[in-house]
């Protein structure tokens, strides 16, 4: 799907819409007046509305997944590749937050090949977090946790920003990236000298 | 509402509906029919379909929080009330794997006095949670984090579970449980001896 004004705001107004009113409640219709179009109009680029969603998904994982890329080119150490796989998720999340709800909530109602598809991109980012740990462990720099345990507790933490997170409230947005890669990289517990 | 067998039965066959199917493709009927009641049985105990939803959303925090605050009186220090804590969600979560889909996906459903008595609970839930990174900062063992933000990034944690874990999976429940506290407490680095 080419990267065009048009169909660009067709995807972010209807990520917006079933970020607030959850994709089975949101019409085309509704899509389509969002982003100036006809409904006509916005079927010349879709043929029904799971497609929408698959965009919306596909392009979010596909975003998350070349800033990781890229992001782990630059760095040779497990930690530095942590925090920069922790920067640019939080990152995506700073300029798409409706997108991560989406991706979160309602990808659940994606079906056969739109699923399977979906499917296949979380699983090489999973598999390329994973391998960090890995990494980590073999520098013997990280502790010795089951890496789909771990990548899936930084999941966890990441994508569940779009439930609590404010960037107006009093932790501001580089403030929480701090705090979270301190939260996963050292923990709760202040370590003893000893 | 009473605790009887045939309540019970209802509250489990909706929870379980609802997190397979989605709360709002799941009908009465469905329920009706899964705990062997009638349609008009299954009317007697409820107004409406979203009643099924609160009471599974209200008895699901309402365990979490006695389990939490029974722990919490057990122990002092904030490291055994934080792995306390932890270890009674990861409890509920194992008893009742499909309530924590429901409660994290379809609580948005609820709307009014009954949206706001969840919203009451899961504060109370969270305040609890914050008390105790507060006291492990105060008894100088905790790092300074924001309480907020390491109280959401637990939850994170825990409550993203029914997303991947699998107790058939090559992780079990009481490994997971350990890998979850360690994460959380020391997080992923391994400390260098200076």
């Amino acid at each position: 799907m080419p990267r065009e004004p048009r169909w660009d705001r067709v995807l972010t107004s209807a990520a917006r819409l079933f970020a607030e009113d959850g994709f089975a409640a949101t019409s085309v219709r509704a899509v389509a007046e969002r982003a100036r179009l006809t409904k006509a109009g916005l079927y010349y680029h879709i043929k029904e509305k799971e497609d929408l969603l698959f965009r919306i998904c596909e392009r979010s994982i596909q975003e998350i997944l070349d800033g990781a890329r890229a992001a782990l080119v630059r760095e040779s150490d497990a930690a530095s590749r942590l925090t920069a796989l922790v920067r640019n998720h939080c990152g995506f999340f700073f300029r798409h937050p409706h997108n991560l709800t989406v991706l979160n909530r309602d990808m659940g109602a994606l079906t056969g090949a739109q699923r399977e598809a979906i499917r296949a991109l979380e699983m090489e980012y999973l598999e390329l977090i994973r391998e960090v740990f890995r990494l980590g462990q073999k520098q013997g720099r990280f502790r010795k946790l089951d890496p789909t345990v771990a990548a899936f507790g930084l999941l966890g933490v990441l994508n569940t920003f779009d439930r609590w997170y404010d960037p107006a409230g009093p932790v501001k947005p580089e403030a929480l990236v701090e705090q979270v890669e301190t939260l996963l990289m050292r923990g709760v517990v202040e370590e003893r000298r000893k």
